[in-house]
């Protein structure tokens, strides 16, 4: 048994490619893809981390047009991914939403596609997440990556993929689905799903 | 070491969700997140197919733009992965591509989001591929997915991502980046990979 497991999209804050603390604006495909992701590993539910309240009526319209809207009828499917997603204002807001919900806070752990010490291993996080009960909240960032605020709240920080490659600059939408599957897949080619 | 292995994003022939097999509009986001998953596992080209010439040039004005043009400036590391990117006018124009690079045919693995009889799991490909100095070539569909005709063709057809979930719908960015770190990952989690 899995425990509830959500993910949180991080537009602020995160860095931009000078290391400057930065808002980042929501990219409609980010919505979709990481919705349909996390729907299909099971996750309880997707926040959509902005403080800008334009940006977090664009996501309720996305997912509106979807359940319910005129794309129900095209799409199908894609409501039930969206209902998934939850706009707020920020990672504290999303933490207090799982807490709410679970009467448990979240165990944090945050993304990173560079190194830093004491990094948890998905082979470990896997092992952790599957013999616990609390509710878990992984954070992903925008932009070039979730700023140190974030990694100074998070209890983890998980292992970078594809850390010793020598290009490693993947989408969020393909790190986030990528994570999913290293900690919640169910492929005979990984050794824990057996 | 791992032979040459190049993926091709096919337009046509696929199905849309009638069955009816369609030719799909070449979406930016695929060209880029496939383009960037590509180059961080190694491989060595990502085809997208496409009959309609006006559309491969819009895929040759994207790799342009990063690759030499006025997005290289803002985004310098994006060139690096859309030089892998080739447009091509069908699947038999990639697979003569591949064997004119390399004096050999590839290995054609089909994708698929539905059961089929027959398929291989990713573990027995990681395994087939690694022993193996063919080239390979890894075929994802657009739509509802690839048309039978591809089938038809291809040596293997790969397990579906995710085949016992309820909700099983995942954008073909999300299940290109699955696929490559279930075959070529070098995450602690994968049996393989030790």
């Amino acid at each position: 048994m899995m425990p509830s497991v959500y993910c949180a999209l991080v537009h602020y804050p995160v860095v931009d490619r000078t290391g400057e603390v930065v808002t980042t604006a929501v990219t409609n495909l980010d919505v979709h893809d990481i919705a349909r992701s996390a729907r299909t590993y099971g996750l309880s539910g997707y926040f959509v981390v902005t403080p800008i309240e334009a940006q977090r009526r664009i996501v309720s319209r996305i997912r509106s047009h979807f359940d319910g809207g005129k794309g129900a009828r095209r799409v199908p499917k894609r409501g039930e991914a969206l209902r998934l997603v939850e706009e707020v204002e920020s990672l504290e807001a999303a933490c207090a939403h799982v807490e709410r919900t679970h009467s448990a806070e979240p165990t944090v752990y945050a993304t990173t596609a560079r190194r830093q010490p004491g990094m948890v291993s998905f082979e470990d996080a896997r092992a952790r997440i599957a013999s616990n009960d609390r509710p878990v909240l992984i954070v992903l960032g925008t932009g070039h990556g979730l700023a140190d605020s974030v990694y100074a709240v998070a209890h983890h920080v998980l292992e970078s993929i594809q850390a010793n490659a020598d290009y490693n600059h993947l989408s969020v939408r393909a790190a986030a689905a990528i994570m999913f599957d290293r900690l919640f897949g169910d492929s005979e080619a990984l050794a824990l799903g057996k």
